[in-house]
């Protein structure tokens, strides 16, 4: 099959090894494959990972054991546990310490003809819900997992800081779940875009947040989705005494940090990161928002390479991969 | 009066000004007074202090508005808010933004023959709890922050890095309150000690925690009681995916720390600073724990700089200065 892998370089491979499928297990042939920001930490060697990138994807089921399965629509959650320590046991097989992860630790990923994932990570997709939205449902239960972690203040009192990919995702999701947030970021015309997901209601307020500004407001909830370590330091700089910082990138790289001043205010960092693909579904089928304004290009693997400049475009959101 | 004076250098000064009362302030003429890691990060230059240190202290009132006080034994609350801005309001004085704090910021402290503080921060000490207990108040309401902050799981699960005087405290008030807790620390007489302040009821275990150790027991909780920035890291070792990492201790400077294993574990990281007076001294007047077992020393305070020297030593707790 066809699939793009990495082993410090991405490149295009015509004859990859199909998926070898095991009991428990189904073949998924991947519709359309989002990048995302760990793809691109990825390419400069984040979790130094060999093999198909890709963990955000819309497919359908080819093969499986289970026969009511083939021929769904599907998306996939992404961790696949050892399913025999206490992480799996308590079913959280996302924080297993055997885990896979599909295209970013010992699985490979979706920027491929096909992929294999264990049936239980399958999420059947409603014929409501199109594949251009499908394949966001991954970013969009990542961004759900704050709502299950952090009780946020009602009628203000959140930011978001970033304007990228997540930040995005973010604030569509909480202005959906009716929470006014507001946006702070370095991009004017991505900025536009973000308030624009919720122009309906109009929850979503987005500013530009220059460089050495020193805002007075303070926030009660900070949510850095600026995916870079400068992004906690100005979070720091935001957040009410006792208030919360959501920690939702991962940063590559170590930085300077400064604790102190989450001792001496108080300040409560949450670390979040995957979350639950069901009630992502549901939000996607009642029509809560659209992702959809948030694609900024659909590209075949064999211009993956235009497909990731694009990606790395400081003004474009989504980019996605069609594989087959 | 007599006072020790810090400007980059520590000095005793003979005839340092007496505190000026307003309305609303009493005068303490301090009993004891306890050094504590805070303090020796005074003189390294954290938060650029220059007066009178000191912020753990017992003492009586001489002087106040309040003609019930006069004469009363007491111990304060550290911070003294502006009394007039939202934080105030809400009666969190701890993180009004133009606070003082005793010997710490803006306001004298209490390595002095008397100090002052507003009548609101002065709590009454009972005559069954001595000066030696009492001077240990301000550290023990900042380990029972940790039983207001975080619940804590029972019959195990939690470690507390470190084994100085913070550490010890924390264990102590965290056993009182009946807590299995483990103590992972560096030097094995100070741990044979702290184990030791549960000899009744045996819920302090002492581990020596070797550099490089890579033990796989994981803790639902850790509590960073080390004073380093080496102890995040090492709290983000010994943490349970979804656990929680309490600081309870600022180091001066920053370190290059990768926040990426919080997001990846879905860590809660909590800052936690000062605590409630009023529980602190209601547990030692019930004799909970006694924390006299902890003081390695009393020294006038002429003698500040053999205090110091203790205070610095590898294998002492608590030193006290007594300054009348």
């Amino acid at each position: 099959m066809r699939a793009l892998f990495f082993d410090g370089e991405l490149k295009l491979v015509n004859d990859y090894p199909e998926p070898m499928r095991m009991a428990g297990e189904s073949i998924v042939a991947v519709s359309l494959a989002g990048i995302c920001g760990t793809d691109r930490e990825i390419m400069r060697g984040y979790m130094g990972y060999r093999g198909v990138p890709g963990h955000e994807f819309a497919g359908r089921v080819t093969h499986s054991d289970d026969a009511s399965l083939i021929g769904a629509r599907v998306a996939g959650e992404i961790n696949a546990g050892c399913g025999d320590c206490a992480a799996c046991h308590a079913r959280m097989q996302r924080h297993c310490r055997r885990r896979t992860v599909l295209g970013i630790l010992g699985r490979d990923g979706a920027f491929a003809e096909r992929l294999l994932l264990p049936d239980a990570n399958l999420h059947r997709i409603p014929d409501t819900v199109s594949d251009e939205a499908a394949v966001m449902v991954e970013p969009i239960a990542a961004a759900g997992e704050i709502l299950d972690q952090v009780e946020l203040p009602t009628g203000g009192g959140v930011v978001i800081l970033g304007d990228g990919r997540l930040a995005a995702i973010v604030a569509m999701v909480l202005s959906g779940a009716g929470y006014a947030v507001a946006v702070a970021g370095r991009h004017r015309g991505k900025l536009a875009r973000i308030a624009a997901l919720d122009r309906a209601h109009g929850r979503i307020a987005a500013y530009l947040d220059g460089a050495g500004e020193r805002r007075t407001v303070r926030y009660r909830v900070v949510i850095d989705c600026t995916g870079n370590a400068a992004g906690f330091t100005r979070a720091l700089e935001l957040v009410e005494p006792r208030g919360t910082i959501v920690l939702k990138s991962t940063a590559a790289a170590g930085a300077a940090l400064n604790l102190a001043p989450v001792v001496i205010n108080e300040i409560t960092v949450v670390g979040s990161r995957c979350g639950r693909f069901a009630p992502a579904i549901e939000w996607l089928a009642a029509g809560r928002f659209d992702p959809r304004p948030l694609i900024d290009g659909v590209y075949p693997l064999d211009e993956s390479r235009a497909a990731f400049a694009a990606a790395a475009e400081p003004e474009k959101f989504k980019i996605l991969l069609r594989p087959a």
